[in-house]
């Protein structure tokens, strides 16, 4: 038996069908799947035994595994949230370790795109209140529901983190040809539509009808969305997050929602999650919430599973990886 | 005081606002509003008296008052759908007289368009069971509301009866590179999708994942979908109403929805409107419905009202009209 090119250690939960797609895929590798009760009872200071022999580890690893598993040259992270990861401390490690990480974010722009943009439409046809709406054609609440429908036609939508799911979005606004700004800290020039930094962040807060927040969660984004950026929003306009709940003070969002600053809130994520029953943010009538399900698809496990052969067959031939994030 | 240019009566209850609009924006001619009480009373074969001194009619005229008013030369109506005047007698007449017939349908193709893609896309997102849905993360059920999120992407979209409300369609779904074919009675072959006629329809019925009805009322369109189209369906498709209620068989498409064979139906007209509170389409947990709002939008009667200024110019100049149907 010749030796495996690479030891691969994967702790998702990946069922038996998504496995033995990975089994057969990964020939001439070997594949250790460490899931189930022993991985759901590791507690953080705990460690894995099979990753110490990995080169590649595959899933959510905890921070203590990898840095004991000095033999890891590339961790996959199987969300397109990197929050665990995403510290100084352990950039500086990877860098010098040389090992790199990568994350899942093509397998989920398409879906968080998708999910942020079906609020945008249900917010613009009214549908939480006109589905199940029971008026007569011509009654006033039958004109008052259909003057409550405003066109994405020429609005303005300021897109808060601009990654793969802002880009997807850029998309489908396109035929509705909607004003477009994107924030970014360091824009680089590639965004393709206009972009401000911090300083000129009020005045887009102040003129946006539609503001999405797809910041994720780090040291730098926590609590971004303070009450005074809020405070600074469009009255009148729509508030939008399918990044992290960390990233919104949930408290000021509900003074904008009770004040009628806002006209509507959207959210995937809520800091926790989900968010308990007797939340004030629930009982809130323009307030929708999904349970973190934007980056839901159809066979959402298969696609993560074929986003890491694609990058392990990249890894083979010394190429870039895709979705690098150190 | 010179002669007036045209006499124009209009039915429509426009407020007052934009009756002060129409009044500033038609100096030169004379107008007469008859609506509120005296209208809403008029039976169908009674006459405002004046129409019959009438050039031009803005509204929803009665079709004996159109006979009568033998000085009209065009009736501008006020809505997208003409079920009213669209008789073959009617159309006779109107050809006889050089009566000209325009209707408001640009004024709500963008709307109708809206509302149809929001519900596509509430459909892709399965926002009906996930708003609201309380599960935690990684739970079984979590994984169950994700894995039903179907994308637009790549997906085959059936449009039946192709105006100008599918070519926004169409638009919308442009970034989701959609398969969409076109069902017309007489292809022009200016669709820029492909078409079928009659005898293709049960073949495209059969493969499309979502098939939006936006044929208007008519002779020809009653009962379109009835048992044996609807039964001809992709099973698990999605299906769209925004036409007319009277073009689908509410029984036939009630079974398709009970047995599992439609995945879901998003009605915005239904037959009779509203549908009884006790009808059972309204107890279908995937059946869908807004109470013939897809027209509704800000300033809707401004909107209608600077649509027919806008077509009154062409009128004054012998030009084209726009929105003309006969």
């Amino acid at each position: 038996m010749t030796e495996p090119k690479f030891r691969i250690f994967i702790d998702f939960p990946f069922t038996a069908a998504t496995r033995e797609l990975l089994l057969r895929e990964t020939a001439g590798h070997e594949l250790t799947f460490c899931t189930g009760a022993a991985a759901s009872v590791l507690t953080a200071s705990e460690v894995h035994p099979e990753i110490l022999n990995a080169d590649i580890a595959v899933g959510q690893p905890m921070l203590p595994e990898i840095a004991q598993a000095s033999l890891l040259r590339w961790v996959h992270v199987t969300s397109a949230g990197i929050t665990r990861y995403d510290t100084a401390e352990f950039r500086a490690q990877a860098a010098a370790r040389g090992l790199q990480v990568s994350n899942s974010s093509q397998v989920y722009a398409l879906p968080c795109a998708e999910h942020v943009f079906s609020f945008m439409m249900a917010q613009s046809r009214n549908l939480p209140e006109t589905l199940g709406l029971r008026v007569k054609n011509n009654a006033p609440g039958w004109w008052t529901a259909r003057s409550g429908m405003v066109s994405l036609r020429g609005q303005t939508v300021l897109i808060i983190g601009y990654g793969a799911i802002a880009r997807k979005l850029v998309e489908f606004l396109a035929p509705f040809q909607a004003h477009i700004v994107a924030f970014r800290r360091s824009p680089r020039g590639d965004e393709g539509v206009p972009t401000v930094t911090a300083a000129g962040l009020p005045s887009a807060l102040a003129s946006a009808d539609h503001v999405v927040n797809i910041l994720p969660a780090s040291m730098e984004t926590g609590n971004f969305f303070n009450a005074e950026r809020i405070g600074a929003i469009k009255r009148g306009a729509a508030f939008y997050n399918i990044g992290r709940g960390t990233t919104v003070d949930q408290d000021a969002l509900l003074g904008a929602l009770r004040s009628g600053q806002l006209r509507a809130a959207w959210l995937d994520v809520t800091e926790p999650e989900p968010l308990p029953e007797d939340h004030p943010l629930r009982q809130e009538p323009r307030c929708f919430i999904t349970p973190h399900v934007a980056g839901g698809q159809q066979n959402e496990e298969e696609s993560v599973a074929r986003h890491f052969l694609d990058n392990l067959r990249r890894f083979e031939k010394g190429e870039p990886l895709v979705d690098r994030v150190m």
